[in-house]
């Protein structure tokens, strides 16, 4: 299956526009899971994959959360994929990852990230252009979530800079609905924080689908965003949340709180479509 | 010892500012080795370092060739950095990797390249803008490396592009000069294939070192960034060159090899010094 013929299965099935982020950090996972596990960044990641699989639409390993473990925190990042592949096989996973350069090294990010590690759509930076991006692109199997406007503050210093008139991102929205033309895999990151950027993404970009960070920790704005994200078939938004869920309890009921907090975001972001 | 003195002491003591790219790539890798060894991209590594340790001012290992390879190409980077750290110790380390998220994933990114593979010094994308940087910048030992003028053809899609006359990657030129009064640590990517935009850029940062890709392969005009590239002090740029170097010969040859272009490009460009 394709990333978008999965993507489009679980929003239907789970009726569900909940992205849940696999931010898992060694440091809070609950102490009963490390004291029992040898891999226990695997053990915590698939008892939360287990009590949310019927209400997300895709789940988002974050990289540099594995990365800084190492060798057994990819390894672990592996076991997971893997796992959500076998066992949930309609559920599409999206790495973020943020990768990006020049060409003949881009190749070697699609085939780390797609080929090994087997995500179905990857997160990229747009600062070095197309050539940079179309050893992504051109795998249209996958897709690619190419940042436009990003949830953290510092979104302001460049992507905000204008140019004959018009903001940096807004530029970058453009391009990638050209390459989407081509190559019908492209979405966008499009931060919660930022529901008045969204509104102008949404208008250039009617049918894309948009990553949409930032909602939880960060503080973005839910119902905001939909009013202003979603298309005219109510999906279009993939919104993901992560620490404020998988984070809520650290006992041996924290798979079971994570399955309370993914079922009330997902009913909440329901109740605005 | 910090970024900068290791670089110092290996720019004085081997008279060089070629920075040998180890973008090890294991269809490249002569046949032998394969047979030979178990890990072969560590032994290739460690023939290729062992030829040119006394030639140049840093190895920079491209994360996206080990990342292809998984687990397994991980481990070997690992293995590749600390063989640097223990055998050559005066040689700094880049890791070429490109990163940059939200602050809580970049802390996460530079655990992943500082701490757990103890890069000195990394690449970053700059379009998430200051506080997706600073969780790398405050680490004030290491170097942070931000992509300025990028040596590929769509480098001109996005850092080209005009903001009140000025293009944006002199912008982020001008905001780099800012960080390293701050932090004093900052460095610049600006690609050989970009002269003209290299004079702009050593225009506004005068002090600072410019990483460089872009010569061999990509056709960069060593000439050219050397007339307008060097410092005062005649040094000021780690001009990179990888495939060119490691793949010149796919026999038993091939450090040998190595060592001899490694020793013709820099003496050539410590011609132009």
């Amino acid at each position: 299956m394709t990333f978008f013929e999965k993507l489009d299965t679980s929003v239907r099935t789970n009726n569900s526009l909940l992205c849940l982020g696999l931010d898992t950090d060694i440091h809070k996972i609950p102490k009963h899971l490390v004291e029992e596990s040898d891999d226990y960044i695997f053990e915590f990641n698939k008892a939360i994959i287990d009590a949310t699989y019927d209400l997300v639409c895709a789940y988002k390993p974050n990289s540099a959360y594995y990365e800084a473990d190492g060798i057994e925190g990819l390894a672990s990042l592996e076991k997971t994929i893997e796992y959500i592949h076998s066992t949930y096989p309609d559920i599409p996973v999206i790495l973020d990852a943020k990768r990006a350069d020049i060409p003949t090294t881009s190749e070697h990010y699609a085939m780390a990230s797609f080929d090994y590690f087997k995500a179905d759509a990857l997160t990229l930076h747009p600062y070095m252009g197309e050539d940079s991006l179309e050893p992504f692109l051109k795998r249209q199997d996958k897709g690619c979530i190419i940042l436009c406007r990003t949830s953290n503050p510092s979104a302001v210093d460049f992507q905000d800079l204008k140019v004959d008139g018009k903001s940096l991102f807004i530029l970058i929205a453009e391009k990638v609905v050209t390459w989407d033309k081509k190559f019908h895999n492209c979405l966008m990151v499009v931060g919660a924080t930022w529901p008045e950027q969204m509104q102008e993404v949404r208008a250039l970009a009617p049918e894309m689908n948009f990553l949409v960070p930032g909602i939880g920790k960060q503080g973005g704005d839910l119902e905001g965003i939909m009013k202003v994200g979603l298309r005219e078939d109510k999906a279009g938004l993939i919104i993901n949340s992560g620490r404020s869920i998988i984070y809520a309890s650290s006992s041996e009921d924290f798979a079971e709180k994570a399955r309370l907090g993914a079922q009330k975001l997902r009913d909440e972001i329901n109740n605005y479509r």
